[in-house]
């Protein structure tokens, strides 16, 4: 792609940005001594939505023939044939909880596929980012290439997911059926998770009921690592539903299977 | 207490001794390509007993009066009257998992209470210290001081704990009882939870099976913020089991009766 430096120029700018505006407000809640603020003000809807005009104003300095899709503010249409797809914070629940699980999630669009992707923690000062010849984490001790292991069997693989009780009954029977046969089964850390995938640390990730702007991003940073993304069923998870993220094929096969059963 | 700033000034240098033992190995088994270890290495474990080490020798130098117990390497009686209570690595999970929630727990103990305690996140930078008139959240950017918030019904609390089946059967009945009462539940976070309280960012904390070095250096952050740690039956819980951290006394008291029902 032609213009894959002003691409990640602008994801950099953007993901800037959007901390600039969360970073304030996170942990905000409990600094009551002096709160001048309303009784009904609320820190994390406040910092998505800022975060998401934030880096909306760069894509319109930087990249108007773009189009956009936001969490917050939804669909803009664009004439490039690329989509900017956009979660300001995704985890909004660790956010409240003042725990730097969240995310400031950033992935492009061809239409068809996601081209590029950031996860980003401006808390921890981490920066995933994979697609269009890129993937490592970057913090301030530099850049580490992102890898996922070479594990192959479920009995050896460590499992995340977001809440214990995900989806609907049937779906956390299927999630059940796979973190049964696991190693080990780890909760809470939303988008996190699909990160520490891509850094080699974890195997699985499985969740459901996920919007586009919850995988988007997330999906980038897992395959430029070498990781599978799809829906339950293999098919493209570009559309969020429901998600699984691994390490290996043999692993993603046999998680499948699982889930299918 | 005289040597108060001698007792302080020991503890963050055990800290900071601890996070250089541990960082180098934290996420270390994602680095496969120059890997020259031998198949059996074990990061966490070399990391927890490489921190306690490390706490020890500083102890050896500058307070070889006091006693110690640590997870790793058990007790050594001291002549002063007061034991250094060590957790090289509390959630170790978390650790092999690559996801920073885990934490060098120090605590200090008179033996009959705790005195003062540190939880320290070093990959993050975060340093939580309590007692001997301390309560602040050290980094970076400074101390920011600790404090629990005003939270008195369930109906509005936060609760954490680490795994969703904590426990025995009956202690996990116990702990869902309160859990159908609040907010929001959230789980995964070790140490790091009571952290979290004593920033006034969540309001209970249920877990069992606790050992004494698990809540020692996070009761004295707790308690220094305004929290209230006890067991389950509301007596000291400065052996383990059973514990629960609450923000303020109404919500202990109503957490305290749901899990003796």
């Amino acid at each position: 792609m032609q213009d894959a430096q002003a691409i990640t120029e602008t994801a950099h700018e953007m993901a800037d940005a959007a901390g600039r505006a969360i970073l304030p407000l996170f942990r905000s809640s409990g600094l009551t001594a002096d709160n001048k603020r309303p009784a009904d003000f609320d820190p994390v809807t406040e910092a998505d939505r800022a975060a998401e005009r934030a880096m909306r104003e760069v894509l319109a300095r930087r990249r108007p023939q773009d189009g956009i899709f936001g969490e917050e503010y939804g669909r803009q249409q664009g004439s490039s044939g690329l989509t900017w797809i956009l979660d300001p914070i995704d985890g909004t629940r660790a956010f409240i909880c003042g725990a730097p699980s969240w995310g400031v999630l950033i992935g492009l669009s061809d239409g068809e596929k996601i081209l590029y992707g950031i996860v980003d923690q401006p808390y921890t000062g981490e920066r995933f980012e994979g697609g269009l010849g890129r993937s490592h984490l970057l913090t301030a001790a530099g850049a580490r290439p992102l890898g996922v292991r070479d594990t192959r069997d479920l009995s050896r693989a460590t499992l995340m997911t977001t809440f214990p009780e995900l989806g609907t009954a049937d779906e956390g029977a299927a999630f059940r059926r796979v973190a049964d046969q696991v190693r080990l089964t780890r909760y809470g850390l939303d988008c996190y998770a699909y990160a520490l995938l891509a850094l080699g640390q974890i195997d699985l990730v499985i969740e459901a009921g996920l919007q586009p702007y919850d995988i988007a991003g997330p999906m980038a940073v897992v395959q430029s690592a070498g990781g599978i993304v799809t829906n339950w069923q293999g098919e493209s998870a570009i559309n969020g539903g429901q998600v699984i993220a691994a390490a290996t094929p043999a692993l993603h096969r046999a998680a499948m299977e699982l889930l299918a059963a």
